[in-house]
């Protein structure tokens, strides 16, 4: 069992760090707010009065923090970077979902310095931070990866190698890019089908057994009262949030300006999403796109 | 065993027509190309002068031509239509993609005039057809569906009911319209994890095991060397065209414009299709989209 | 002076029709509705009970109706067309915004029977209409043109001659597409200057003198309180319904379509009109998509 | 007369420079590159070792740097920033094209440290800076603005106040966006014309004439041979090439992420001005996205 040192305590990093508890690592754990770290004392990790401290005799920290300027200021802070005060070899895994420069250069800088780095941004949400049931993409050497492993598979059940360092993040924007253009296509054909008189549920049958088939028909049907136990059939309350959505697309949009790729379909399901969240609905499920196209239909 | 007209023999409707032949059906053949006919007629087809010798007297008519004036042509033209010379109660299959309203007006028609008739265009290419197992999306009411299903399981292996007489075309065109949106999303994708250094085999295992999954990472991966046996491995030579593809997305925004949806996703694949295709890349096979995101990155 | 039929007395050919009127022509009026002829025999005009009646003495007809299909039928149709009952060399001027192809299929029988023809869509909206100040884009072969244009001055300020047969139908849409591309997209300039601190009268005035100059920033700008006297101004009230500009952004989708053109700008604004159509803002003036970019911003 | 240092002789920086000494300032350059100095310093200037020494005895500072980190750089870094050696009160003029934070960040910074600042981005290209007729859109409060406009002047004709610091950078950019969005929605237009049997002069004219009218129409017809003397008469040569547009809509693009605003038609223009670049038109003159529109139409 490992001494692990988790920063950053939300509504996701929260229940990780809980399952690392469970898993019977002794977890310490440091967060601004002091009710978070209440909570995960109650269920047995250790308190930190600051970052620094909850690092000193770890062997692994994990963060799950905001943004890229948090997780590189945590880490490389001139004068209060963990770069300073962290063990050599520690092995630092940042769960955080940010920009892949940020985590290429944070990474960089660590590995340059003689620590572990992996990026290994999450999806599933809430409830799979929750169950354990996590999806981790990871980027970092094979060295790295194979480290980090076990930690992850205490948080989570899926665990990738994307490649190098920063390549988490870019795998997980990329398929978060592609899962935002599925979503607002089927919700558009299946709209396109009830104007023309077609009933939803036949339509997602059919699409589910040809070439249209997707994750969104399979899991997700964006249409209210096709799928029971879904957003769409619960007004899209829960799920995965439009302005989550709408981050993770203004994340793709970077790394593609960055990259000079060209990204059409990624860039219009993004004015989309932006669109929908200022009409309002940024706190509904990002399946309730498909509000959208129905609007004014029925 | 039936008595069957078959109108239209081209790719697609020659070995359609051949494989009804080999269920035993009495086959009557019309083509406009002589050479079309005798190729049906060494594998047993019976050859007609016109379109009216052959359907005089099926029991049921299959027509695959090319567009909705030659289906409104061919079955109500005021001097030669087949609504002239059709036996009561024949059964009409259409199996043409055409545009829904003059599938709904050509049934409509021969309905109240005491005709059997279905639109049930296929999907699964010259391939699928020969092999008889294309899948056919069938409009029509719940009789004429029943009558005709028999005999589309000579031709296809799977036969779905999408509804009322043009919901067949409607279903097709909004599949096909998710596809594009599919295909060309799935390429961006991966080209943006490409050029961010990821490889592209990773990337499609990561996507196909997450909330990317969509049809074309599972059967028709579009970068070429991911998968073996599918176009984008073959210079893009077979499936299905790039101008086919085109068609089908020129239907679905006229369907789009008739019921006054909003399907900007696919009006943006139906312009990425149609640049390519002006880029002089109409004949190869639309997964080769793939190649306008990649174009000078290596 | 000459003998004029005036089929369609809307809010568009009423006061076209009294704008002939007052020029001294004697003006013979047709429409379905009694109220609209009696405005119209109280400036002046003779009233017929039919279109048949209407243009049987007539040197020019001049029509304004909704929609192809009324044109078409209105001239061609097998029992009531007026090509039954016009005389021979009476010149037809049909001012509807209609489909090209449809006003090339009636020209071009209408030419061959023996009558003049040219296709004159307006623009200038109801005020222009009054005042006489509307622009005619107009197509018809040049003798055709030269008949036309003397009664159109009566009616317009502007005549243009577009080309050929359905020219002017095209002229018209490839204008108001450009238009909406205008529209939509000086908006969004104006409201991400807004969105990062810039005045949009500042804003306006500079662009107004560099490179993004256009009609909208001259004339109408889109931006409540930056031009005075325009609907941006009054709360879109009045001015070019975005209803109106949605139907002829289908004309130009169908165009396209038909000519196997690639019109990416133009899809989008017609996706993004249509959204603002769905949204309940039909009614209003188009500039009021503007409203869209700055939803939630104050 | 100003004692003036200049920093950065590129295309645009180098004529520019000249300019200042022309009307009589006292002009220090300096630039990594020795020939580009020894150019200035035949026309007046005199030549300095670093930056820093260049700045030294400077009322006022121009740079012309091709990036947001290099102006950061040049001024704010911890050991050769110019910050450490401008004298007091020095006014610092950057016409660089960057991103408008990082002109906030660097004039922010200097203001507080007692310099003057204004960002003074530049259009019209190598010719107007020869020509001493570019145009100056400036960001910065008033005082520093009135202090620099007659140095300016001295470079450009037209010379815009659009706010405070950044603000230069936010207007030149949300104009520029326009622009691609005018010259994209304009070609499209014209092809589509084109497409259907109009003279691209004709159609030019009238919408010149009517509400599609826009800079492009006026003074830079992306159509050959409809205007003459300008780039698209000239096989897209000379004026602004696609890769310093695609440079200005990355901004923009950045500029419109971090202030969540909506920016559809620019994102789309964008992404076909990537495409065109790919497709090796990268050192065209703009314009030359209308042969996207006409590929294969001849």
């Amino acid at each position: 069992m490992a001494n692990i040192a988790f920063i950053g305590l939300g509504n996701m990093g929260g229940p990780m760090a809980a399952n690392l508890i469970q898993s019977g690592h002794k977890v310490t754990v440091f967060d601004l707010s002091e009710s978070a770290m209440s909570t995960l004392v109650e269920q047995g990790a250790q308190q930190a009065n600051t970052a620094a401290d909850a690092v000193k005799h770890a062997d692994v920290v994990v963060s799950m923090l905001p943004a890229g300027k948090h997780v590189e200021s945590l880490y490389l802070d001139d004068s209060n970077g963990l770069k300073h005060v962290m063990g050599a070899g520690t092995l630092v895994i940042d769960s955080s979902t940010i920009d892949s420069a940020t985590a290429q250069r944070v990474g960089k800088y660590l590995n340059a310095a003689g620590f572990g780095f992996v990026d290994a941004p999450v999806s599933g949400g809430v409830a799979g931070a929750a169950a354990g049931t996590l999806t981790f993409i990871v980027g970092g050497c094979h060295n790295h990866f194979e480290q980090a492993k076990p930690i992850l598979e205490n948080m989570g059940k899926n665990i990738f190698h994307a490649g190098e360092v920063g390549a988490g993040q870019v795998a997980k924007i990329c398929n978060n890019m592609l899962l935002s253009v599925l979503m607002a296509g089927t919700s558009e054909a299946l709209q396109l089908a009830i104007d023309n008189g077609l009933d939803p549920a036949v339509m997602s049958d059919i699409m589910l057994q040809s070439s249209g088939r997707n994750w969104t028909l399979e899991l997700y049907n964006p249409c209210p009262d096709v799928m029971p136990n879904v957003p769409s059939s619960n007004d899209y309350k829960g799920g995965f949030m439009v302005d989550l959505m709408r981050k993770d697309l203004g994340l793709a949009m970077e790394t593609s300006l960055q990259s000079q790729s060209t990204t059409p379909m990624g860039a219009l399901a993004q004015s989309l999403f932006s669109f929908h969240s200022a009409n309002g609905h940024g706190q509904k499920d990002f399946s309730s796109i498909f509000e959208m196209f129905s609007k004014n239909k029925s």
